[in-house]
């Protein structure tokens, strides 16, 4: 057999353990793992010394996203193209339903672009904001079976009219269970929310502070538990996006032990930064929903990520310019909601692993392993047999500072300026194809396939 | 000293403790409490063997209440003869706002006709369905200097335009705050209960089981706990009426423990009957809302009441006929909602103490005293010195089986029909004047007074 | 009638209310509480603008106590005298068992010198140390007659020949419930004690600041957690005393929100101090066990008597001299354990409620009306009509500086030196004689009478 | 490459996952896994349609143990010749310290016996039972050297001279936080245990009903929450062997969500009967200690299984003969306590994955992955390139049913008789020999080596 890829000497890290083998490719496929193979390949890397890893999925990625009278500054092209330079080999796409809209409507108007555009791999949430008198739940049924398998609801943006209420949210939960497929929420209350801007706004406090101000931990908490409290009463699937503050977080573990089917993600930037960003001169670069809590909501997600209480971690990643951001210099709620950060993801989380923080295996399930699971990437996730080598080589000992200059992404700030990163991706393989080598994109548009997702069982 | 009113030689109860003494009663007020008192009275009643307690307040009642397309059997005047029957002395209304109507415009109103026909001393809350554009929230102080000092808000009936939004919630909450004044709340979730009416009626499911089915447990809980989530994050004070459910009754006990200003009332339909009450054939006659719940919820509230962590029981009393509860034969959703209690809340709680169920001294402060100190009626609600002399007579030993004969409320039946209460009350006295004489009402309408009640500190 | 003591013009306060009223005596006796009394009285006090309150009751003090390789510094005259000067009418006395000496042996000999030597009433709980072979649990319905319903374990000094196993403590426990008696206990856990001390003496850490390192929070909270769970899980009664710790304190608050019999004591020092003390030069001063706490006890401590979740507060009061604390100057373990309270616990509790921090019910309560509840004191605790005339004048505007020349008590120092109190007793009655009288005792020695106090039912 | 085995079609199983692949093994180690491996090998297996799994390690076995006044009836040779059949390649061993015992001295006698008899791999956990004047906590740091990481300590047994007191528990816990070794626990409370059982002996309840009443659920809870409490307060490891009642499970998730070291492992037996077995006329059969507890429990540890909230299940493997059973058949104490499990263990976990009750990598975590993890086994656990090649290969549709017949450990009974598994192993492989081969045990005396553990880090 003359493989494609091989990849020689490295320690191979799966979720579970971390193991030095040799690692073979062909046709885009994981085909072997030994301690030693000498066949022929068209292509051999030496990876002594390095850490061999599946290539992470960004669970959560706005890209071409119109939001707040713009749109999100990263297109497919360049978004992708960040995610693989980052290690990110598939992203998580979530197109937001009009009024009227059908999902399938909706879900190809995205794929032609995602076809022409991504550099990875790409799956989509889709985003349900009413139910045409009840069509979309039948046409559910349809989408998952074209391997669309989740849906997001949000709780929040009332005004907006993309809010759902309780009972079409738990309509949706209910439809969710008997199809296997999942719900995911952006939970704050939006209320409270609207109520304390007004208010804030009337008294001339128009700072960024205000933003986190309008929308603190107890905000966030309320929308957590209550979506939470009808998963675990109705035995419905939930899955929490962004999940930011410690309240909501241990009632979110709470039901797990409960025997819930509730999930979590959180953000690297929540694992990083705490609301005290939003005093600073650019503050308003750092707004985004939910926006950043304080210290103890912090350590919360961090004593959670250290005992496996959260699922997985993703990056929300919709950045803006800074002139957009500017719109909001003197009005908090003028600010586009969003950050970047898929492309600081998984170096991100790799750099707690390599400064001791968490075990690698826990990057690697946090980053990719329970993703693919959760949403039934069946091929993704994972280095073993038979799964897509999508495969990032990461240097332990390579050292990297974040400025904007280096990311790939289009824009033109990132809130990871600065940022010390010990350890950082070398080389990106997706389904066997190199697309990103040592600080370059090597990839091109339109490489990345759509992820057809299974049901949850 | 000649005294009005002399009662000799009974067991005063107190919330606090018992003790055998003679009472005398001047001008309307409670003036001496003595081993003994041998000055001349206008009137002497011997209580050998009898408590003495002070009359109950039900915090709790809607007469000439329009309610579900019709009115509440009972008007002012039969209502508050039942009250009076029962023991109790002073009763609160929960007049509701209609559109645009201000809070004098509403108490005003009813006052009117409580001045004509109230039997016995009343108050009221008054129910906010809309802010006037915030006009609301400014006239709260002039109903605080009133002597109004709680507001009701229903966290319910939205399709009937009576709920409020949690934005609006939380303004009445902090101005309460502000005012010294105290938000009360109806805590069930609408949206959940009107998808799962509408469901089991689209399923041909039309019983009052499925009035039960339609809000269970959890439906209340959800409310409950989001009420109690801005109440203990906002530090403002709240009182949650009617609590039915076990779920919901932790929440509010674990925020008592935190510090919170939260209160708790439950009603005796609660206490004595389940959910299993709606499987009867004459189940409608038990719709009320909440509805009964399981027995888990049942023992959660006894353990409660016996634990000193339920505040106050009251008895939701709005009765409906038979012919009326019969529009709901087909179709539980057109059952009007309520059920009788006034005159059975009392003997109903003393019989639980004279079973060695609670201690005496429990069942006056959970119907009287507790009352009269969260809701400011400083005049009310124990036995001491300047008090009114509200006072019961009780016969520990007199059984009574309740049936709607017996009964002085205007019903056609009586969702107490059968109790066997072991002790009933021999006299009630309001402010020194004889109103109920074993098994008779011997007052007259528009004896009764209204109440002005002082702010919390 | 001829009254012995007419106490006019005061504000009377129970636990549940506060009210003016005059108040007359007759032979120990409270027989009239009245708007207004013009009789004839052998005295007549006149309360304007005073606080009229029962006398307290210390249910904790150590007074003529073999500790620590001496005697407590207050014998039962000057302990005693103390406790009228600060407006305890009642003292609970905890006397010791011997190995192999019965209950009755070591009662009769502390009556013997109280009866002479006391200055307000007296009762007494009777500490066992061991079994005697079960003898004890026979004995225990012998004591119980006579009176003596309450009787301590510790689960600490286990080297000194005091502690009782879990065996012990559950027989104990269980007898007391079938007698209508209480355990009372002293919760650490000694084994800890022991091998933390030795530790810290080993490493030269000698200092009054090992005392607390010795013995900190958890090692409280592991034994308050045992004896709960042992009270809880067999159904018996339990009384916590002098609670300092927030884990074990919240474990015993579970345990009664769960229905379970556990009472919680705990004293002003806890409420005072923190283990900050121990850093002090004169450190050894305020050892005691258990000893201060980190603020975040003391806080719980505090939200638990605002809400009425702690049962009493008492002293422990069990104070040593200067060269006896100096014996321990560097070696901490010989530093006797205790310290004075008796005289401040009133005031200072009154003092809380005179800066608005818990209501003077509340003080009342703690202090006096559940302390007689708990312990079947049925003439004690509260003024009401038949209670025993154990009755304090308070003056809300006299300001009171404690310095060891202005207590009674006899000890060269007070770790309450300096404490400001805002108003303070100007009078203290027992069973209707002047005991003390604006700083000066003037009772007598042997005026104290054994309080024979009732089971519990 | 001529490989020694290769098993050809098989899906493979690990703790993250399921893939169809070829495993090769070459000197006891597995090299390789491919998609389709074509070398030469001395032998190969094929596995279509079967699962190939990591040999379960069982991490709790008392073979060849003096307990009771008997030995346990299986010898190392025929325990571990069960364990071979029932798929388990590597057992721990639990020797007991005898008075006065060094760690070594205590090893090296147990390894004599297993060099010689041991049919699979081995390691062992030293049950330390005194300190020897601290000589103990001294050699546990040449006892790691040499590979022995683990020790164990009992909370009960106190008469029979083998508990350990706080102190000796807390020492051992610190000292193994320096070492990176592991405290194991046996947690029931002994003062109750021989309260209780005293006393129904003494009321002439002898039947194996009462060895369940003497150590109902809260005497196990008690000592659980006890050691947890040390654990997380000392910041020390901490592994709960055979966890069996609800409320002490509770305790150690909560203490693991607080992020304290806690690990947990509960048996087959627990998972599988109740309390209610202790009332069949062969009762004393089922006699261990823990006990089995009720339904609540069972429940609770089926939820935790799934949650991943518990982390091993081992057998307590320790039967003894009907003859020594029946000792007990007048007196529950005389039972010699202990049950058969070693080679049903991993069958048992597999046909709940193989039923749906949860997945197969589940079954796989708990088994092996996880003890190979806690324990320190660098080279078990896990079928990945460089791990020993103990493998199982597994037939999810072979039906079986257990008989004492068809088992091959040592005792005329078993619990287990007559439990139908559907799925069975057919083959397992030591380090690449085969020594079970459907029905049949075809390895020796002697195969088993001693298993050299790592700290941990």
């Amino acid at each position: 057999m003359k493989y494609d890829l091989l990849i020689k000497n490295g320690t191979i890290v799966t979720a579970a353990e971390s193991y030095k083998a040799d690692l073979a490719v062909k046709d885009g496929k994981i085909v072997a793992i030994s301690n030693e193979i000498n066949d022929e390949a068209e292509k051999i890397v030496d990876a002594k010394g390095k850490l061999v890893l599946p290539g992470a999925i960004d669970v959560h990625t706005h890209m071409s996203m119109p939001f707040g009278g713009t749109v999100s500054s990263d297109s497919y092209y360049s978004g992708t193209m960040g995610a693989a330079c980052g290690g990110v080999t598939t992203i998580f796409d979530y197109p937001v339903q009009r009024k009227g809209q059908s999902i399938m409507e909706l879900i190809n108007e995205k794929k032609a672009m995602l076809e022409e555009e991504a550099c990875v791999d790409y799956a989509s949430h889709c985003c349900i904001t009413n139910l045409n008198n009840g069509e979309i739940l039948d046409e559910m049924s349809k989408a998952v079976e074209e391997g669309i398998t989740s849906f997001k609801a949000f709780l929040v943006y009332k005004k907006e009219g993309m809010m759902v209420d309780d009972a079409t949210l738990v309509r949706l939960m209910e439809r969710a269970r008997e199809l296997g497929a999942m719900i995911n929420i952006h939970a704050e209350n939006p209320d409270l929310i609207d109520m304390r801007t007004e208010r804030y706004l009337a008294q001339g406090k128009t700072s960024a502070w205000y933003h986190y101000m309008s929308r603190p931990e107890f905000v966030e908490a309320e929308a957590d538990k209550r979506a939470i409290h009808w998963a675990k009463h109705l035995n419905t699937p939930l899955y929490i996006v962004h999940m930011a503050d410690k309240e909501g977080l241990e009632a979110a573990i709470q039901a797990k032990r409960d025997g819930a089917d509730v999930f979590i993600e959180t953000c690297p930037q929540y694992l990083e930064y705490t609301c005290e960003v939003y005093k600073r001169d650019n503050g308003r670069n750092f707004v985004c929903s939910p926006p950043m809590k304080g210290q103890e909501s912090q350590d919360a997600l961090w004593v959670a990520i250290k005992n496996g209480l959260i699922d997985t971690v993703a990056t929300d990643h919709c950045p803006f310019q800074t002139y957009e951001k500017d719109w909001g210099k003197d009005d908090f709620s003028k600010i586009p909601n969003g950050c970047d950060g898929v492309e600081v993801l998984y170096p991100y989380m790799l750099d707690a692993a390599n400064r001791g923080k968490i075990p690698f295996e826990r990057a690697v399930e946090l980053c990719a392993t329970n993703v693919a699971k959760i949403f039934g990437c069946d091929d993704k996730g994972s280095l073993s047999i038979g799964k897509d080598a999508d495969i990032v080589i990461y240097d332990k000992n390579k050292d990297f500072t974040v400025t904007i200059d280096k990311l790939h992404t289009n824009c033109d700030h990132t809130i990871w300026e600065g940022k010390q990163l010990h350890g950082y991706p070398v080389q990106t393989y997706l389904r066997g194809s190199l697309v990103y080598d040592n600080g370059d994109f090597v990839g091109k548009a339109g490489m990345g396939k759509f992820v057809k997702r299974s049901p949850r069982i």
